[in-house]
């Protein structure tokens, strides 16, 4: 790092903590802030603590929130029958998205993966199971934990879990992604589409 | 965007106003920034205020700077018989990490750009006048702006305006780049590298 004022070299510190930016895409953002007018930069600066202090996790379902319950457990239009178990609040927001499933969730943050030493217990799961007792109305689970090696232990494990009570579990269906191409896709996800084949 | 709360969705948004950072970064961005502590978080935002605050332009070179005049311009050891003039506060920075330059700089904060409406009074130029008739020692100024279209049209003018007070006005060399290829060196650089050849 050359001699720059201090303050532009703690900015660039910081910016270059973020995932992805290196020490050069740093000092670029770090230019750009100071070209920025006041206004404008003490607003990104705001929004950063804001995001900080009025974010919490929703106690019912570990969504991300700025209230608690968070907008989707309090919104009384939703389908208390139904609640989608995912790994992130970036999770939910991209079924949300979809603006198709009008069900509840229950945010894990994060999958079992004993490789890293994550066990069950270190993800939101047991409060799903407390979650499952106190609500009567769940009849279905659909497990849309991510279609890899740690999502799918993920799902077994809540599915064992979630089993004895009598509440059907599902999981999200794995195949070939739309506008996607036969050639191209790996031999497993083509297996699983075969495997999961319907009637037309 | 999908329904975030709003100070993640805020954050994000200010987020994706920065260079290079698009919609789908600046979430990762955002996410990032709420999984971090407290404490680190709060001084990233720290550090944009302050870099607004703290750092301003050099009132003589023109350099980015917490002190004015800034510390190159007020350091005695440096050499005050040559001035190099540059296009930005980070050209400044490439030749300082250099570490072999030890004269003065007049940072221009731009290049004579007609296509984009730049003219001579919209950059950093005349003050460099106004300074070079208040120093005396001056002998030499290295224009070391951009080897593009305007920073060679702002070398050339900037040659014709110094000319007539007979300091010595001297261009940075163009040529083949150290470790490169000649195979891959464009027509003109070449072309550049040939004229401006040297006795070995």
């Amino acid at each position: 790092m050359p001699d720059y004022p201090k303050p532009l070299s703690k900015l660039i510190a910081e910016l270059s903590r973020l995932p992805g930016i290196g020490g050069k895409t740093a000092q670029r953002l770090a230019f750009h802030i100071i070209s920025m007018n006041d206004d404008d930069a003490f607003s990104m600066a705001d929004a950063i603590k804001a995001a900080k202090t009025e974010l919490s996790y929703c106690t019912v379902c570990g969504n991300l929130t700025d209230r608690d319950p968070c907008a989707i457990c309090s919104d009384p239009s939703r389908d208390r029958t139904v609640v989608c178990v995912v790994e992130t609040p970036r999770d939910v927001a991209a079924i949300e998205r979809m603006k198709e499933y009008k069900g509840l969730y229950h945010v894990l943050h994060g999958a079992i993966s004993p490789m890293d030493g994550i066990g069950p217990d270190d993800i939101n799961l047991r409060s799903l199971i407390v979650r499952l007792q106190g609500e009567n109305e769940v009849v279905e689970i659909i497990v849309a934990t991510n279609p890899n090696i740690e999502g799918e232990a993920t799902a077994m494990y809540a599915a064992n879990l979630i089993r004895p009570s009598g509440i059907k579990v599902s999981r999200i269906a794995h195949g070939v992604p739309v506008g996607g191409d036969l050639d191209y896709t790996d031999d497993e996800t083509l297996s699983r589409a075969m495997t999961g084949r319907r009637d037309l």
